[in-house]
């Protein structure tokens, strides 16, 4: 008899408005499950052929090759704006997602002269923390962590629990990047703005997997990586947003001539553009830029709104499997049930959760692992099929379930 | 008969040990000479290579491939030590140079508490301007800026003249990026320890070009882009020096992840190694590093000396013809003349700099503008050759003795 998960997955499969997407991507072993998309995604074929042909155009139009370069960036941002649910003119590509932080972060405080406290959580991503307690130290200010629960995420209640009018700026992950839990963008936006701070969100692991709506939230501030579910290649370069009205406004640390009024003219005095541009620092790495362009492209044609409805059934899918096959074996689903409050992944707690890693690799399956004693499973919603799901966690079950993970070296000091 | 520069240089073509390199590079248009390496170098054939290997991989081995990609900014960093006279483990590819610049200065800032002054000089490439501008507005220190000749650069004797005890941090380019002036690195170096100051050195326009030797300078902190004589490609990433004994003691202020020991432990506090990683930041563009490497490697193999021995013939042919055939219609050189003195490019004054450029573009000469009324010739020793300039100059000549140029628009607003 067919097992009834495996008929559901085939059936979700073929009613999904976006199977075809899958063909977009290069899949050279289709016997492998990749369910690590959230930390590189895969290669588009248009991106293979745009790569292609920009080396072509570095060999042929050297210098001449900026005038189609210059504008990647922005016309990225654009292209990102409707995913994000922005306006164009309100993103670009710039810099790393760690670089863009510290650049709003400063501008956001430097926007409130005489407010001394930046608040954040516990559980938000290494690079978001370290960036805030550095400029911290450096300006003599607070850094007020908000308790947030490794697998339930963070409660909003919390966060303005936290707010006052010494807040500064709120800094969060919109998807916690362990446990996949969504806080509420809108309501902290509001309770910060209530308070006279400004909000910078973290969008690595949302932008591509659930619908944001960044205007619609009158949301101030983020930035994010696009080499997760949008597909832009090893990391290619990040984005920032930074809402209409509040571009000439802030003033970025870093001044680079990139964020220069009549960059060329090479004036005297840095006169940044009242746009998105002054957010700009140096020369953009084109190759990557440009893969970051393409990549977006595909998640624009697909649209936000049937990316992120198929995230929900793939996580939804992929809990039953959890709560039916892995939780009797010792795994904890590690992510929240309600479809609201989570992103695209699926974490999944186990006290070999590092051997099990290596084991599902060697079997074919790619998982991620994340400290303390999670799996975390990535469902990038363009190429990801619930029958994905199926096999893998199949494979997950029966590793677990027979203890050939044990024979798979135990976790290497410093990861735990 | 015969054009006496001519014959020469065949001359110096048929005696330069670096001609079989002109191979190893991607040339689609044998008839123009292309003058402007210093603003994007040529493709290399190896790296047309590499890329599209590099996107197999990024198709093929998914997440997998960051274990060939982790190590490529340090590999980078070693084989640029070479061409910039230092040790390896002290350079890494990161960022922007602008990025680099704001990186380091910051560092270096706060490793001299109670000092208030940074030195820089009025010539300064634009970027580098702005950020320390930038910097010392936020830090409310003073910028001290050295008179630098447009023409002739920048004079030791008024950099010792700018320095005190005050003086934190010099930060000037090694070669002018308009006029090509080299600026005497060991001297200043010198000058500013005795001052107990700091140099940051902009090597933009010197790496790949004039033998720099930071370790026999006892250089502390260095930045330059990957793109120009380098070949690195459009926006590859830039690469920092920081002396080996410096490492430990400065801290950077862009705290991110990939600067952080043990990384993938992302523990709850910032702890920098004791090395060149402390100042990465966020996740590097591989494609565009993937280049900045092969491209890197290049010059490596030819060997400084011999790269910079190469400019120096290049740039006294393209000299004396300049003298020869332009000085009589209205050019003047504003470059050194002495050839320890200069980079690898020659910059000529002409009140009508821009329809020149035009003209020459036109008539496949490609040159660089520089304002105020500059034309800027760059040597890329690797894949010019002196009939190359011949051809180029003799271009400029005609166009500028018939008057060929008047046909093109004046400059635009914004670029005088």
């Amino acid at each position: 008899m067919l097992d009834p998960f495996l008929a559901e997955a085939r059936a979700l499969d073929a009613a999904d408005p976006l199977a075809g997407f899958r063909d977009d991507f290069v899949i050279t072993d289709p016997d492998t499950v990749y369910l690590d998309g959230n930390s590189l995604g895969r290669l588009p074929k248009a991106t293979r052929e745009t790569l292609r042909q920009a080396v072509d155009a570095w060999g042929g139009d050297l210098i001449d090759g900026w005038h189609a370069w210059l504008p990647v960036g922005r016309e990225a941002g654009d292209v990102l704006a409707g995913v994000l649910g922005a306006e164009p003119g309100e993103v670009v590509l710039s810099d790393s997602t760690s670089v863009n932080l510290y650049k709003l972060a400063v501008a956001a405080l430097d926007a409130r002269p005489g407010r001394d406290v930046i608040v954040t959580d516990d559980d938000n991503f290494p690079t978001d923390r370290y960036i805030l307690e550095g400029i911290a130290a450096a300006r003599g200010l607070e850094v007020r962590r908000v308790g947030a629960d490794i697998d339930e995420g963070l409660r909003t209640e919390d966060v303005e629990a936290a707010l006052d009018d010494r807040v500064a700026l709120v800094c969060l992950s919109h998807v916690a990047y362990r446990s996949g839990a969504l806080a509420d963008l809108p309501a902290v936006t509001a309770a910060a703005h209530r308070h006279g701070a400004l909000v910078l969100w973290d969008l690595c692991h949302s932008a591509g997997a659930v619908e944001i709506g960044l205007t619609a939230a009158d949301a101030d501030l983020a930035v994010g990586c696009t080499y997760k579910y949008l597909n832009g290649g090893p990391g290619a370069p990040a984005f920032l947003y930074v809402r209409r009205d509040l571009q000439d406004v802030l003033v970025q640390p870093i001044r680079g001539w990139f964020g220069q009024t009549d960059q060329f003219a090479m004036g005297p005095d840095y006169r940044p553009p009242p746009t998105i541009d002054r957010f700009l620092v140096g020369t953009p790495p084109m190759l990557s830029g440009l893969a970051a362009l393409e990549g977006a492209r595909i998640t624009a044609r697909a649209g936000i709104g049937p990316v992120a409805a198929k995230a929900r059934t793939l996580t939804d899918y992929a809990l039953r499997l959890a709560d039916a096959w892995l939780t009797p074996l010792g795994f904890r689903v590690a992510t929240p049930r309600d479809p609201a409050r989570r992103g695209s992944h699926l974490s999944l707690h186990h006290p070999a959760a590092w051997q099990l890693c290596q084991a599902l690799k060697a079997e074919r399956v790619v998982p991620d692992h994340r400290p303390p004693e999670r799996l975390r499973l990535g469902f990038a919603p363009l190429y990801t099929r619930h029958t994905d799901l199926h096999t893998g966690l199949t494979r997950l079950r029966d590793i677990a379930a027979t203890d050939r993970h044990l024979t798979f070296p135990i976790i290497p000091q410093g990861l735990t």
